[in-house]
């Protein structure tokens, strides 16, 4: 059994807070410097590695951060959500979506079925219908292959598949992987459909409606949206659009979709890129092949996550050295910056992952908390960032703490060598020379000139972004949330937060409002 | 005569910081929040309207506020600037942005000519430009005219001009002012670069390189990229390719280019999207005059700052409320949340132009401040953003000022009705449903389900994104962070925390590093 207490109790916790505190210019510098980057370092699968050397963390801080780990049960609990318990109370719901790529414990059963086969079989429902797409078995109804792929859904049903494909894009075209082209809409704008639809053959689109409750308000508007464009061009819609769903929704069954593929309740949306709602559009796009390596790369970090060595459990590392720089340090955002542009959207899609799961004030029995939990999240891709955001980085008055990203070779493997060295080698350059300045800063009497350093930094460092590096990296992040989750005894797994605003936007489409939100919806015209 | 004096000796201030708070709860319920949003708004230009009900403010707090808009002589600053005072000591150059469109006070000269014509002249010479190629008179080496635009350039010769293409793609395709489509290489990963070219008919596209000094690494970088390909199809690059520069850089006389545009060292690159770096590829992708609805509507709101009166100042009042919010009230974050899909990337340029120009933490005489400057900014487009990171917003454990943007109408006028609404009204609804719930709250006994509220939020509201509408919108950010940085005292006009970066990445590619460094570069297989 585990204990579910709320940080501040722990003892480990009272510990960390008193531990002298780590100045990065100084453990940084020399060979001190050189000897902490070799050692703090540790595999995440998929050939990737965490370090951690610019980190302000030291042996007793590490050891006070194991200590909090086993205090705190971190990978009891992963272990009892794996293998089925409530752990979602909010909703009172499992928490599979580590299940959707692997067996970790025991099996789970639920809703009469075995979880983890239920999975399986969806990918490889969608894997037989993807083949059947690219093999022209499945076509429009003038018998002509479908070229494209539109994803219509938002939030966790559009962030990270959107971001997965962008990551794989450009690997997939250089790998003879690249299938159908992949579109995305998402917003209730009505100009965001519209520009898509704009920009595409529809006679030649295959439509994923992506919805697990099947009541959307923004996906089923688009879902009207688009059936009106199929329907003036002639087509008969449900010719051309599949659904994933849940089984028990109202589209599960319904004739107005070519096939339906399912996730279930215990599968959260900004988790659910490795299920269906990943699994179709990226089969479809890319081939299931290249989806099963993705999820096979999510499974290898998976397994690691179990390891109750601290130093060898990369997402736990990750999530604690977190934890100790939001609460003890008092650093309010983190920023994530991939220095490649194919992972242009990846840190959009941790923005949902992290503010939606760790953005809570109550514990997980709903009882208010004292402590900080989730950081602000933002990031755009290196070396674009440098020259816009940085500038705060390196010398604003807060400290934001920086994930860096990086991979020795780039994905289309076209270069140019000038002034003695290629593009990649430029990136990777920046990258490195970044994280020295934030570390270790360099002292001028001109003090507009001054980097006072001291910022902390860790990278992953990969070799290339494959579709099996992407799911390694994806599921390091899904599961570094799940735990700082559990440290701060919150529920990363439901958002109640989002109610309120759509129970008002209501009232305002009936006009059932008074007061201020009556002079807002005259002011917007509604 | 101005004074530059540290925020916190101004009698205003202090006074400020022992108001008594605003909670939004109480004043936002019932009549009187109707009444604050009735009364609490300021026409901005363009016939956009700046909102401001839903902030944390009343009639001592704006008096306070408008007490220290006096003391700090904001105004006559914003005078001294565009009248041509040194006020980028750092670089000891003038600030003159605003001059690009339009003249506000006395001629400035400088470098022996009159800068309003200088900028207007560059402007004329690109209309003049731009209309050739529309009309074919300037052309391919094969006689055929050049149907893609693709800008070359990084920061702020990116970002604006990239949010404002976007901002207007849609808008001009409805109101056919589409000349040609326009892409953006900026990222030194040889990946972006390469995905542009492969999306393009290199044969029928026209380069614009932008960079002031001519030097900048990834541009230079990315232009040799192109140039390659360009060889490779078998094409004259110096037929493909302008330059936009200032007149002393190394590319404004080569032969290797058609044409060059000039801006100059009082142009910072992240407000130059009015200039020419803004210029030529927005005059070519929608037409001069389209460019120039853009600049009058910048001009509007640039008449706007010089009012001393705070109430109808929006740009002046939305930046006190801002300082307020950030030193008295100790908000360390802003989001920019526009409901409108055409700006998915305004709040990234904002992320920039505010990021980059306020954080520091000396002022303009490079001595330590004792207080907060800029914020962490960051933002996505409603309604996605409801389905991502406001769960934090709602409900996590600090609190983030929001600024609303909002349209009555939508760009491309196609629309459903679905459910007794249309796309436009669902994304209307959502806004003001939005600012209600965050400023009001609702109690809950499950406080799993319980809002806070308290929550401060702006609102920009207008008819529909136009041209006009877009330049008073940039002109109205680019000046509230121009009041914040005076108001601070420090220099918002030079970026020295970038430079440390840009020095140790040189010697990693030199391969002159030693310690961290060395391990860093080693690890990326530099």
């Amino acid at each position: 059994m585990v204990n579910w207490s709320n940080m501040d109790t722990l003892g480990a916790y009272n510990a960390l807070t008193k531990v002298a505190k780590v100045d990065l210019t100084e453990v940084m510098s020399g060979e001190n410097g050189a000897k902490r980057v070799k050692e703090m370092t540790v595999p995440m699968g998929a050939g990737l590695n965490y370090n951690y050397a610019s980190k302000q963390v030291n042996e007793e801080v590490l050891d006070c951060l194991a200590k909090l780990a086993e205090e705190a049960q971190l990978v009891d609990k992963y272990e009892a959500l794996y293998n089925g318990e409530v752990v979602n109370t909010g909703e009172k719901r499992l928490v599979l979506h580590q299940l959707t790529r692997g067996q970790l414990g025991n099996d789970v059963m639920a809703d009469g079925v075995n979880k983890r086969e239920f999975y399986a079989n969806e990918q490889a429902r969608i894997a037989e219908f993807a083949n059947k797409v690219h093999a022209g078995e499945i076509t429009n109804a003038a018998g002509e292959k479908f070229t494209t792929v539109v994803q219509i859904g938002i939030g966790g049903s559009d962030l990270g598949p959107r971001a997965m494909y962008l990551a794989l894009e450009n690997w997939a075209k250089k790998n003879n992987a690249f299938k159908m082209e992949a579109k995305f809409i998402s917003n209730v704008d009505p100009d965001d459909a519209a520009a898509v639809l704009n920009s595409i053959d529809v006679a030649h689109s295959l439509f994923v409606l992506v919805s697990k409750s099947g009541t959307t308000l923004e996906t089923l508007t688009n879902e009207s949206f688009v059936k009106d464009a199929l329907k003036k061009a002639g087509l008969d819609a449900s010719k051309h659009m599949i659904a994933v769903t849940s089984q028990t929704s109202p589209l599960a069954k319904s004739s107005d979709y070519l096939a339906a593929f399912f996730m279930d309740d215990y599968i959260g949306g900004r988790f659910s890129s490795t299920s269906s709602v990943g699994g179709a559009v990226l089969s479809l796009a890319f081939g299931p092949e290249v989806f099963a390596d993705f999820l096979a790369g999510a499974a290898e970090e998976d397994l690691l996550s179990k390891n109750k060595d601290l130093l060898k459990n990369p997402a736990m590392l990750d999530a604690l050295i977190g934890v100790y720089e939001r609460n003890v340090l008092g650093y309010p955002c983190t920023t994530v910056l991939p220095y490649s542009q194919a992972l242009s959207r990846f840190p959009a899609h941790l923005q949902q992952l992290d503010m939606e799961s760790n953005g809570k004030s109550v514990n997980r029995f709903g009882e208010a908390i004292n402590y900080k939990t989730g950081p602000v999240i933002f990031g755009e891709p290196g070396t674009n960032g440098q020259h816009s955001f940085y500038q705060l980085l390196h010398q604003g008055t807060d400290i934001v703490p920086l994930q860096f990203i990086g991979f020795r070779n780039n994905q289309l493997e076209t270069d140019v060598d000038i002034q003695g060295s290629t593009s990649q080698q430029k990136l990777c350059a920046n990258v490195a020379a970044q994280i020295v300045a934030f570390a270790c800063g360099k002292k001028d009497d001109n003090a507009n000139k001054n980097f006072a350093g001291n910022r902390p930094s860790s990278i992953i460092v990969g070799d290339k972004l494959t579709p099996k590096a992407l799911g390694a990296l994806l599921a390091h992040f899904e599961n570094k949330i799940m735990f700082q989750g559990f440290v701060w005894n919150i529920n990363s797994f439901d958002q109640e937060g989002v109610q309120l605003g759509k129970v008002l936007a209501k009232k305002v489409l009936a006009h059932e409002t008074e007061g201020a939100l009556k002079v807002y919806s005259d002011l917007l015209n509604i």
